[in-house]
């Protein structure tokens, strides 16, 4: 019998969304980024993006920091510990889907 | 600027869910499988597989089959070749966010 790798509970909801799995992508590659940079390279929505972010930060996989710069407020993006981790921890489950 | 590999809509949506994306791994790796197996294998149930199951046969991504073996009838599924290339392609898609 089979070694159950394919439990499809195992990959993590949060990460496996669409555009939060964009988001951690782009978080991963840039380290920093900005909320407005985000939206242009997802090509989505201020509402839609607050929305997956907000989901992100409450997992903790995420971190978001509000700025000034040049008196306007800017908001930064980037991945926490627990975020690379469960990052790290989704493409193996989902690399024993694939790999196969 | 990027390649707008960050594209998530690339992400066909239909494999994409969890348990479809489980169903199209296993009928890789077996060919032809029978409903029972599917559903053990990813701890289901009858209704949920079902529903999932049409779904990917509605987009023409796989076969079902309903044959009778000792006067039983059982229901056998199969990868179709639309669904093979959709599938190759989810994973290159994937693979862009991935390999980052």
């Amino acid at each position: 019998m089979k070694d159950h790798s394919f439990d499809f509970k195992k990959i993590d909801p949060v990460i496996h969304s669409r555009i939060r799995l964009a988001i951690m992508a782009l978080l991963l590659e840039y380290e920093e980024v900005e909320f407005n940079f985000i939206k242009e390279q997802l090509k989505t929505t201020d509402g839609n993006l607050s929305v997956h972010l907000r989901k992100l930060e409450e997992v903790e996989y995420i971190k978001i920091d509000k700025r000034f710069i040049d008196r306007k407020p800017h908001t930064f993006c980037s991945l926490t510990q627990k975020g690379r981790d469960a990052f790290e921890n989704y493409i193996k489950n989902l690399e024993n889907f694939i790999k196969k």
